[in-house]
């Protein structure tokens, strides 16, 4: 706690996200608000004109050991395969923390803890287990090692995943939406999952996909346990 | 078909929305793309820079009769009360629509489909049946006389959503992040339903809500139809 204007501070912007890191676990070293700045400038601090009145610099993002993410018996983690749209990682980010889970990303081609990401996320990143992992197919190797089941996310996948058991320890891989999965990637998990659409464009943003999937998980571990 | 270059004519961007236009409901005027003007002048046109150079003239939204939403014995309607972002409106339209479910959005103090709100749906919203309704409550009375179940969504209820029944004929209504329901359309509803929430922050985003509770319609009716 000596680099007090040292280097590696990031920005961040918006009510909630400035809240949530104040509660949360990195360093908040400074808030600039409305009452300090006028709009022009909290715009040309934040990089974007979507911060609602509140500025911060605060300690980088502390991602986790991607090892860890896949500990204890119950652990869920969605794996991302380059998503590259920060508002995109930032709203799976939310719902992965509402549930409970964490979130692995590969450190290259794929969007970072950006102010966009926080902002996207509604400030639920500051809570969140989130890790970059350097090869994701090998880090999915190494989960199924650790005993997790390893489900793909697949637009046209014979298994709907409803049939899958999603209880004990899961990851479940979710690509962009232009590109899906890589195939290293594909052939790294254990199972491809759908989610069956009715419509004529039929096809699920990648962050409703993520909620779909991980909520019934949690459905399933609720059920489990009342049984 | 005669009004070309009269009244009433709005403007579309963007790959896929221009692209769902044109295999949907409303008769594309004119579309521009980069060979026939620069990327500024797109811009201007579209309003935004997030044309990926493609602006179209098209007819207006064809919104859908209100009261035949809930024609149907397994009709299945989302309605939103007051959510104002037009992205957010977008991301449910595309769930909605991937669902085979419609979308009820009051006519005022509520986003509309705008340019932005057909980007955020992926063009979706061109296949989808949404209506505007004068008063979101009194709609919701005669969508139960019409023999539908309204459920309203709310993170504090006592019944989680996974113990409601949500086949038949169903309404789920969602308010904005902020203000949640108004006391009328609350009041409206047959049973306040939540989805229990795990982490720090625990809120899902509206688009992610309206995604869990969609797809667990779907299950629950999938699991009907097989017993």
């Amino acid at each position: 706690v000596s680099d007090r204007g040292g280097g590696g501070e990031e920005i961040i912007y918006g009510r909630r996200p400035v809240a949530e890191a104040k509660r949360g676990r990195r360093r908040v070293r400074r808030v600039w608000t409305s009452t300090d700045l006028d709009a022009g400038e909290l715009t040309r601090l934040a990089g974007s004109p979507d911060h609602q009145g509140v500025v911060a610099e605060v300690d980088p993002y502390p991602y986790a050991d991607p090892e860890s993410l896949f500990e204890g018996p119950a652990a869920l983690v969605v794996a991302l395969d380059q998503v590259q749209d920060p508002r995109n990682l930032g709203a799976v980010c939310r719902s992965a923390e509402a549930a409970g889970a964490s979130v692995a990303i590969p450190s290259r081609r794929s969007a970072l803890v950006t102010a966009a990401t926080c902002k996207a996320s509604a400030g639920a990143v500051e809570h969140l287990a989130l890790a970059r992992v350097g090869n994701l197919a090998d880090w999915l190797g190494r989960a199924k090692e650790a005993g997790a089941w390893v489900y793909g996310a697949e637009a046209g996948a014979e298994v709907p995943y409803t049939q899958a058991d999603l209880t004990g320890k899961v990851v479940l891989v979710l690509g962009s939406e232009g590109a899906g999965l890589r195939r290293r990637v594909a052939s790294s998990c254990d199972l491809m999952l759908s989610i069956p659409a009715r419509g004529r464009v039929g096809s699920l943003n990648v962050s409703a996909a993520a909620a779909v999937l991980l909520f019934e998980a949690l459905r399933q571990r609720d059920a489990g346990a009342q049984a």
